[in-house]
């Protein structure tokens, strides 16, 4: 068996289908976000402005953050040395619990080392305690939630994207007395759509299903409090499982579900994924619990970062870019073509130092591939006009490069 | 559907078992290890002896691995703000992923959220990318390796713990032609016990198996700089996957694998949980890079930790306590009921402000519930005779309180 080679043929699959990643060596410069320091593969150090994070409103520098994060550090050190259960649980693990249990006003929350493990841990254990279970899942939901599915080992249906009609179908179609679950999301991330919250919480009322919702593109951003769209909504207590981030509008890292402490208790005590992993270190709890806080209060924040990304559809619109129809702070460029896509994203990069990294084929569909904009508040209106220029600049010529590339 | 009574009946199940975790609310004191604070039900908070971290070396409240975080964060800020392939990467990661690469002399290492997710998607891929697969995976392995195993979707056989003879016997049944992976540990974490790596090695060849080693108790504590046992053993050549953790005796958070360079790509290029989720904390990064170059010169930190080790094991033997048999760093003691095993613990906690956790069903098997002392070289040699102490004066009451509980 030739496995060097197998491993070779893997990365030139990949690399025939354009979607081979290089990733960018940043430093992001604390207090002046977004702006990093992009190294280039020559080892040079240049300035780019970031038009990609998911840092959505740029709490990853804001100093009661990042103050809470080095008083952890100075009060307990650097990691929690061990799992939650065996020496893992500070202080700052329990108070963030509290603090985001507060947040979807939910009875109890539970922390998982990233969102992607919080939504595949949970899923899959709901799999074990609801024998006979079927999950309907969107379609459109991310590739944590379709681990999470598939490790739960139940029978599953797949609902055609935010298409409540079909999942009423469906639904309809499975046996009355077996547990459900659907899972969705409320913004999807790629597409900056939002999904059908409401109509899915009637028909789970209608079909005795229990609702788990991924807000983790939501979090921070919707509401009053920042609970998501769930909250934006007045939805919060019909859905029974919220999945957040920490990682992304509140700056830090990890995840977490929130519902009643009855859901929470046993998968806090089944899921393979939360039992036996190292806990998230101190300080990244403190500080994750400082954005939760700040953000409740913060609703001024939230409408700047609004008022930025749709301030930026108009102007993209009018220059003739092809936004795709997106309810959220997401701004995507559709391009189409993953070799297309990489070749903007770079020459945006190396002739403009904006930086935008290509959503290729398999984070979004083939034939869909596109520049993905989150614009934070930020964002000024120099840089907006900047980001036009440049791409009025080379969004031709790359297409015609790309042309002759493929001949 | 009574989705409640559901919940309620799961956990009900693990109480019935005598298995329900309570987590103990801590916190380290920095420079004061392994003394932390304690808080108790009522909020009061205690002083107490952590017997149970896994920060093995106190590595957690080091100067050099603290203050490499501070300045990271004042440098860059809390988060990565996104996906390693999405403004994710910092210099930070790139620079551990070479510290990690040259500890384990491969090409490249790779970093994920956590050890983990490191094992749970690095087997779960190599089923994809090598069809047909066998997967030849020690009985103990732990819980992430086990999903990691299922995920691959492949045909797998479980060889008895440690038993080469075995592993021989189900190599020698498989295709010849088939490709085949053996995943097995160094160190096993709860017995303390170590795999037959050579011995492995040795069938790898004979059977043209690749190997994939889990390194996460070993790293940082065994081998001339750290490597592991397979540095030791001067093995590390012979294994082709290496994976670590950088949340034990690194002291921080986060896992990896290290391997030869087309075998990093392809995982890097296909693995979900390496891509959709928000790369660790640059500050992360930073500290567990300090910690692994300081660990690389620093020997005599591992040799002060098996003297203290040994030192223990010989301890509590003479004073009567059925030590496990253990080749490493790790001290079981053996209680035998997950009932009796909790109330010690808890006894040792509330009376003697020592604190070790019970380890139960499902993280070892029932009947052999255990304590796992794991005293580093920062337990002096009057913490020892506390700890003796301890037990003496609580083993026999409990046994008898444990038994009066269950008629």
């Amino acid at each position: 068996m030739d496995y060097q080679s197998a491993f070779q043929d893997a990365v030139r699959r990949v690399k025939a289908e354009g979607r081979y990643r290089v990733f960018a060596d940043l430093l992001r410069r604390k207090g002046d976000f977004p702006v990093a320091r992009w190294r280039t593969e020559d080892g040079k150090v240049r300035d780019v402005t970031v038009w990609c994070s998911n840092d959505y409103l740029g709490m990853g520098q804001l100093p009661c953050v990042v103050e809470s994060m080095k008083k952890a550090i100075d009060d307990v050190g650097s990691g929690a040395g061990g799992t939650r259960n065996i020496s893992g649980t500070t202080h700052y693990h329990v108070e963030l619990e509290r603090s985001l249990a507060d947040l979807h006003q939910k009875d109890s929350a539970l922390l998982f080392t990233s969102g992607y493990i919080a939504n595949e841990a949970t899923l899959a254990t709901l799999g074990k305690i609801l024998p006979g279970l079927i999950m309907f899942s969107d379609e459109l939901n991310h590739a944590s939630m379709i681990e999470g599915v598939k490790g739960a080992r139940c029978e599953k249906r797949i609902w055609r994207h935010n298409d409540v009609a079909h999942l009423e179908e469906l639904l309809a179609a499975a046996p009355k007395d077996a547990p459900k679950v659907i899972a969705f999301e409320s913004v999807y991330s790629m597409d900056g759509d939002i999904g059908p919250l409401e109509a899915v919480c009637d028909l789970a009322d209608k079909y005795g299903a229990l609702t788990y919702l991924d807000e983790v593109h939501a979090v921070g951003l919707y509401g009053l409090r920042g609970a998501g769209i769930a909250e934006r909504d007045g939805l919060m207590d019909r859905i029974d499982i919220i999945e957040g981030t920490l990682g992304k509008a509140f700056g830090v890292m990890g995840g977490y579900i929130a519902a009643d402490g009855a859901i929470v208790d046993a998968i806090r005590s089944l899921a393979p994924g939360f039992i036996f992993t190292t806990a998230l270190p101190p300080a990244l709890a403190a500080g994750a619990r400082a954005s939760v806080e700040y953000l409740k209060a913060a609703h001024h924040l939230r409408e700047q970062h609004q008022e930025r990304a749709a301030s930026l559809k108009t102007q993209l619109l009018a220059a003739g870019y092809p936004v795709m129809p997106s309810d959220t702070h997401i701004v995507p460029v559709k391009v189409g073509d993953p070799v297309l896509c990489k070749r903007i994203s770079d020459m945006l990069l190396d002739e403009h130092g904006i930086y935008v990294q290509p959503i290729n084929y398999p984070t979004v569909p083939r034939g869909t591939e596109r520049l993905r904009l989150t614009p934070s508040p930020l964002h000024t209106d120099a840089m907006f006009d900047q980001l036009v220029e440049a791409l009025d600049d080379v969004w031709e010529r790359a297409s015609e490069q790309a042309g002759v590339a493929r001949g």
